[in-house]
């Protein structure tokens, strides 16, 4: 069994991971920290966990080494104890922001702030197996992803990876997401009375997770617009783009289908009949599917691409177990095969 | 016009009295105070007031004297001040629970603390005009009413005014609430994505409210147990009782729609067909009516008596208003006409 | 008291009208016809108005001659009796979207179908004050408007009006709408377990009200994407569009402004504090405001402009009632006086 | 492997015992019917299961012998197929009503209709392992359980156990419910633009499920009081009853404590601390855990017993696998290891 320990475990992101890694079949989960919640009982805090362990929360100080260490903790803390924790672990999977980006400079630009730990923004790969699946199979060091960034990207990815967009063209990215992304602490608009049955548009221009679809898409006249919904998990990206000159239906056919194949956890949902013909996050709930679809206006080539992901499993922690699986040589789909409810 | 200010306006009852009463034909608002908001507007606080009002919110040492002073602050400040106010005002209505009870052992047993101002609970009249109409009429100083009190006494006041139940039988009132009852502050779970699609019981017994049932109903044998359900607005209260023997659905009839034809915003439902045939809050939001029907099995007397209100309105704002009216000698309807959406 | 009755009463608009209308200073509800629903209360339909009124819906073969007749019909059914209609009243108001469209040929494409009385077409005035106020008050006969439609020409109206979009781009409107758009039949997706929760785009391309932006905006190059939410009342539509050069930030606030001045229905949400800094469509419900924001990438010239709507009000009934008050010389905000809720 | 058919796959029964059969690792499902999908991959009724089977449904003429058979289709259709198929399979778990009660007169008493196979109603054992565990294991025929029943039941359970209740007081039982309930069919009332944010009391006395607790808990003098509220999967059951002189909480605890420990899918839920301090269904979606509490006046012997369930999980589909698992002489958690999420 592989040892594993999380820094960080009463924000969401660690209760999911929790859920995740108590039921995996190769890992044994020995240490979570809280600070805010030392001493108690993790069922205390993650309630659909009780009777499933017995574990209490412990200070960060009390981590011993394991074999990979989760870092699930709100963003900017990972990058100023990251060499302690590569001292513990030879292994490090960080749900955070810390080391998604690449490049300092653009760190620099899109978080307003220096980083504290350049030297090691080279050492991560962006932990979306989608993308660079081989290299996290390879890689010590792995980064999570934004939860809008990776309904963004693999909205985008048949499209870019077909090469079937003009890239001259804006690409206008429209994301509506549900309240679990503002995170267990949430902000003085979190409250039910005044959060239920929201459309509120919180992010125009500007959102952080634009600059990883930028590197990762190389896309660059790209924006993201964020809505809030009335939903607890669940992000929808819906992309506009302009495709080639005589990119046709068949030819995204094509193009999304390949990348369902390639991928476990992706899907392609267009249907002509029934409830559910296009990707929804409802239906994803818990689940670690990416769901894919597209809609073509061949008249003016305008092409709609649209991804559904549960911000709390593909959109964090889900990404985050299934970059474990690789990286231990373990079948990728290991402990996260939960398909997600109906109704829900 | 009669002169209006608001003791603490920038909470969920002011936001509501401020909506009725800046609309309101016979009077003018002067000023709202709020510490929290000193010195913004009244709609950015409360945005469905754009365009309604140019007042900003003042520091309650500001307040100048005026014909009537809403007391709007959480519980247990007015009872501090209540001299003071009494100089700026001839006519007050507090909203909070400071002078509820007119008993002071009674209000320390269910308060658990003694009361600041012991000797003014015996000039307030108890501000439900379902109960206490010509009293109200001739006050100078009313109290408001708990949400939850208002509408477990509604859903009383018919059995209890036509003596219909029997006293030796406990009453088991179950109230159902929506997320504006913990007011505009919150609490750790009013998180939308902890507060949405719950069914949490947060009081089995002892709710405080259950003292002005029993001081206004005159039934000791009684217990409230409340939860908390996904809706904004609204409160449901289902009492069951026993009637005394011999008494049979006509009974009922007859007792509610003697309540109902008293009482301009009371309502009998029970209909046969159709969608709505119970009451029910949700169609009440920001109508000031209380909505009022039963059940009873002929085989047992067990009795199923409901109310519906908005617990912002007819439990809170809209009963102030409406004793507001009796006390300036206006129709009681006066300002309250709003009879709620469908849908909603 | 002018007279008034609705053919078809049963639907949301109708209910939405009867609201209104029944509380309306100057006016008198005659009749409301209903086939599904003959004979029954009105309120047993609607049941916020139980103790508003005591009608009953008769067939439509009663109706008598009126003043003004109101059309509250599904789609397709006004323009098979429009001569039936103007025979009982010298003026009408149509919700649908039977004479929404001024030429022939750009109904029959949007719509499919011929149109049963052509020659009506351009008899009737679109019925947005905002947009048309002179011609409506001059006007016998006056059209609904589509409630995406009506979101997205006021989100466009500074913008259009202040000729500040570059026309060689296109504009890309994404719709969020509630469950009441379905109408109270609703559809196979409508089951609340379905419905619940979603973010679930039904239209990426082509829909109908598309025809009607077109038309009044004078903007051809345009795509309106809906997707539904968990709301009941509701719309958001966000355009995306390209300025002009040069245009900037304070060119668009002057725009914005001169609207929101020149029409007593439109403010400008644009907030730097507080939780509600944008449009939204969840305090707008039983509103007739269209609230509108903008924010400009002055980078890109990228503009975003949001117009958040109550479908069932400034994008149906209330828009209707405005029209209708325009028609008879009264003040157009008459009856339309309800501000909305905080919170709901 | 088992061999499994379903007959009755298209509702939201038979969509929850696809998702759990198809991933449970001692079973294959072979066939599934529905005759109004027929020929519908079943991914397209269930959108959760694709990419995970790629069964189509077929015509129930066409099931084949298999080793246990599922019955998943509305309540009466059973009665009368159950002897073609007992021809099919050894063993049967039927989710319907059809064979919940064990006396005939008491099901015509409580359905209002002659049962078509009353000589089965003895051979079939009342599906809740809780309460009939080393039956089911011997059994070859198993009903399944009511939902409202399975809440009620478990809610009483440890008080009638450990016969700890006054059997001559009444026992109150107040039932919350989400919109699957319905079923996939839904009524006039599913829609979402009525059914959101409701508390709707739908059945005051007399629902049907009392039948079952009546039977199973052996308390004559009890009623179910049933609300819906805005969720879509869970039941909350709320007994109320009376305990004996001199029993105190310590008692309580211990016969709470005692049902947990011999049930792995019961847990006891009284936490002083924290968000989740008492049985919810919110956070039971998809899994088959029973969540049970209470609380007790001690001055008056007043008890509130909860229990919170997910009505297609513990209240069917997930107890009839866990029956399943019995019969079969697996260990009865096996496939029914989700333990829910959150938040959701």
């Amino acid at each position: 069994m592989t040892s594993i320990s999380i820094i960080g475990g009463s924000g969401y992101g660690g209760g999911e991971l929790l859920r995740l890694l108590l039921a995996h079949p190769a890992v044994e989960v020995r240490q979570v920290t809280s600070r805010s919640h030392l001493g108690e009982y993790v069922y205390q805090v993650h309630p659909n966990l009780r009777k499933q362990t017995q574990l209490k929360f412990v200070d960060p100080s009390q981590i011993e080494p394991v074999d990979v260490l989760f870092l699930a903790q709100p963003h900017g803390q990972a990058q100023h104890n990251i060499e302690q924790y590569a001292s513990l672990a030879g292994k490090i999977i960080d749900l955070a922001a810390d080391f998604r980006l690449r490049d300092t400079a653009f760190y620099e630009k899109w978080y307003g702030e220096k980083h504290a730990a350049p030297e090691w923004l080279g050492k991560f790969v962006y932990g979306l197996p989608e993308l660079h699946r081989a290299e996290i199979a390879a890689a010590n060091y792995v980064s999570g992803v934004g939860c809008n960034a990776t309904a963004s990207n693999l909205a985008l990815l048949p499209l870019v990876k077909a090469d079937l967009i003009d890239s001259t063209s804006p690409v206008i990215i429209e994301i509506k997401v549900g309240s679990s992304e503002s995170g267990a602490e949430g902000n003085t608009g979190s409250h039910h009375a005044e959060r239920a049955s929201v459309i509120r548009t919180f992010s125009a221009f500007g959102h952080r997770h634009t600059a990883e679809v930028i590197q990762e898409m190389g896309v660059s006249n790209i924006s993201l617009t964020m809505t809030a919904v009335d939903l607890v998990r669940g992000v929808l990206a819906t992309a506009h783009a302009q495709v080639k000159p005589g990119v046709a239906s068949k030819d995204l056919w094509k193009a999304y289908r390949a990348i369902a194949s390639e991928n476990p956890f992706v899907r392609v949902v267009k249907e002509q009949r029934g409830i559910y013909r296009v990707p929804e996050p409802k239906i994803l709930a818990g689940s670690n599917y990416a769901d894919i679809g597209f809609e073509l206006d061949e008249s003016t080539g305008h092409v709609i691409s649209i991804c559904a992901i549960d911000n709390l499993m593909k959109g964090a922690s889900g990404s985050a177990v299934q970059c474990m699986n690789l990286m231990l040589g373990l079948d990728e789909t290991t402990g996260l095969e939960f398909p997600g409810l109906h109704p829900i």
